[in-house]
């Protein structure tokens, strides 16, 4: 008997793509993102459930937008992933932990330590989402007041993913043998100094921490321009992308996998996670209506913000109840920028209805009964549209409770997900190999 | 009744200072410094005795020593500052934790950022170990092959105190509304940009994180020279310091103390706590002879290299078990040199035991029984050599289980050390005020 495919989740709850009215719907936590206790019920829910990770992104700055719908948002404020992963370590056995961290602000030495911490302290479960920062707000936080472009940006990260990797590598698996009555505590052929010298870093090392439990922290990638794919497909072990539909999943799918096995790995080496916002109810009318209500609670001055954004054009002198007029071209995106023309003709809905749907949340949802959505995942796992997914959760708590209550039996009870975690680490967890030593074979 | 002037302990657990020679005594744990279970013991049982803090020295570099005494060495390996300590929030409710981060080799936003966010998710605990990094190899892992000189490292030391402190006022500490019926979320006028400009520094913030819960974090510096002493009158809040003697102490204590009032601040604000190494027995003579039995868990390659070191001269080559000879001056700091000779002469040491006494720990300690202990620290206390210390235990677990249980209580009963902690912040308990918001007072 072959054993199905099997789905991969991770946990989403950081802003982008979290409703921005989640924090105002009835029984939800205004603070969920910024209250410790709340974030370890969420977590230790997930864990239950046999997650394979809980993933938090991550932004260098407030948020770049403009004020009137910023003061509106709940996402101003977040604890630093470093510390909070940390902390949720301490008070989980298994769940994997992922934590972004940037390759433009940051310097190797301290990312490569903070992971191997964490991944000391958390016996095997850290993940790093390895992002290249695109905010240009960031950029003023260091002391930049131009932001490095693009390709630069990518080029910096494949050094520095290398330079990472070969601190991590810096002791022996064995290297560390602690023998009491000769008065050894490690073997020192089993220390290499690194000695990187590159375009972008000089780094001498060794890491003053031993290799972690891993060998190397499960490196997460979310880029998905040509260069971003060319470095995930080089570095990456999972990848976290935004696919509107199963069609431009199953491209984004076979592309990336495809590029593997130039750089030597195989179609396994790599997991593809589409973000999905999930809306379960025990009806399909009640879920959408749910859904719907959600969107209510978007504030008409963040929506029209985020409207005019998405059409670049300022709509907000327009009647808000009255349907949206010819919009003239401009420079937004023309694919985002058809998509809500076409929501607004298709759905005749309001400027008002419109500014709520697009200052919520406009990606990949899937709203329906736990079937339906035990439906769709289990489409794009056969379908090769994805190896799992990474859910985002309409509000707190009840988002996660509904989730890990309904939809993960049904996944279960067809075979598609674990019942019970069959390994200790995340790499186990995401069925990847432990990366070899290089220096120490 | 007026209350005893009260001590203020710290925990010191991390290479400098603790001795090389205890992950070999009979009953330690070799791995104390390097495993999360055992340190979240010796935490808890700190935590119960109604210790101040916990407090994790770091280095940016595997310690500078020769490859024979660093192969012997428990302290080449450690945690990571923000990860260990966030842990450790999660597994404990009181006790303040105290990180290291250097001025040197971060960047303000990063350390404003994790900082505010270990003060929210420990409930107002955190504590900032303000470090310029003496240590040269550090840099070579940063990309520099040239150390920062010393003075120019506390004039950016200062500018980086300012940037962190004003980044952490970026929101008033009622910014934060969570309207749910109007929908919002903060109030933006109690939102300040920094747009710090400076020699060292250009900042523009907002941070993304409310304001601490202590409002800043405790600002802790060890510096002990002209310029160090000067940046902590300014801006710490509490200071660690190596003191050989009650003497010396008395001398830095009154030094240090009266130039708190040209920066306008009180003998209060700012507590010091010289470390100190205690070995508690039940009888003098037990104490002392734990205190000698450690020393010889100083392997002799590794006492050697130290004993030269501090001489200033090779000495591997006479009879380990010979007296010492006549050393040659040297570039050795000559007090440091003429304490060893001093041993050497006095107490008649052989070349090995001077190696194993230089190799192991040789600044302040205190070696008794609990009743010796607490008199010498209520003398420090009374004559102003210091306002607490802290404490660094000779090998774990049994050096806190001593402490703890026999010297914490004699100090209790005396009514120097608290029963019960009166509050709930780090600050609270050194008795330090709540900063007032530069932006929003």
């Amino acid at each position: 008997m072959t054993r199905n495919r099997q789905l991969h989740l991770g946990a989403f709850m950081r802003p982008v793509s979290l409703h921005t009215g989640a924090w105002r719907f009835p029984g939800a936590w205004p603070d969920a993102n910024f209250n410790f206790a709340h974030l370890k019920h969420c977590v230790q829910l997930l864990e239950k459930a046999r997650f394979d990770a809980f993933f938090m992104a991550d932004h260098l700055a407030v948020l770049n937008m403009p004020i009137d719908a910023l003061k509106r948002s709940h996402t101003a404020t977040s604890f630093e992933p470093f510390t909070l992963l940390s902390a949720l370590a301490a008070v989980t056995e298994r769940i994997g932990l992922v934590a972004t961290a940037s390759t433009t602000f940051e310097e190797p030495w301290h990312i490569a330590r903070r992971f191997a911490s964490l991944d000391h302290l958390s016996n095997g479960r850290a993940g790093w989402n390895l992002v290249t920062t695109s905010n240009p707000e960031a950029a003023r936080n260091f002391g930049r007041d131009t932001h490095m472009e693009h390709d630069e940006r990518y080029r910096r990260a494949l050094e520095f993913h290398a330079v990472v990797t070969g601190l991590w590598d810096s002791w022996a698996d064995d290297a560390f043998v602690r023998e009491v009555d000769t008065g050894l505590y490690f073997d020192p052929a089993k220390l290499h100094v690194l000695d990187h010298r590159g375009d972008y870093f000089s780094v001498r090392g060794p890491l003053n921490i031993a290799r972690p439990v891993q060998g190397w922290p499960v490196v997460v990638q979310a880029g998905s321009s040509e260069a971003g794919m060319q470095v995930a497909a080089q570095t990456a072990d999972a990848v976290f992308t935004a696919q509107p539909t199963l069609a431009a999943g199953q491209r984004f799918y076979a592309n990336l996998k495809s590029r593997l096995e130039h750089f030597g790995r195989t179609r396994d080496d790599l997991k593809i996670l589409p973000g999905v916002f999930v809306v379960v109810g025990e009806t399909r009318e009640e879920a959408a209506a749910q859904r719907a209500r959600l969107d209510t609670f978007v504030h008409y001055d963040s929506g029209i913000a985020s409207l005019s954004i998405a059409l670049g054009h300022d709509v907000s002198g327009y009647d808000p109840d009255g349907p949206l007029p010819e919009i003239p071209e401009s420079n937004a995106s023309r694919s985002a920028r058809q998509r809500v023309v076409d929501w607004a003709r298709e759905e005749k809905l309001t400027i008002r209805e419109l500014a709520q749907r697009v200052g919520g949340y406009s990606g990949l949802e899937m709203v329906g009964t736990a079937r339906d959505i035990a439906d769709q995942m289990e489409q794009w796992l056969v379908e090769e549209g994805s190896d799992g997914f990474n859910i985002m959760f309409p509000w707190l708590p009840a988002g996660v409770e509904d989730f890990v209550g309904k939809v993960v039996p049904e996944l279960q009870r067809r075979g598609i997900f674990r019942r019970e975690y069959t390994g200790t680490t995340l790499r186990d967890h995401l069925g990847l190999r432990r990366p070899l030593n290089r220096f120490f074979v």
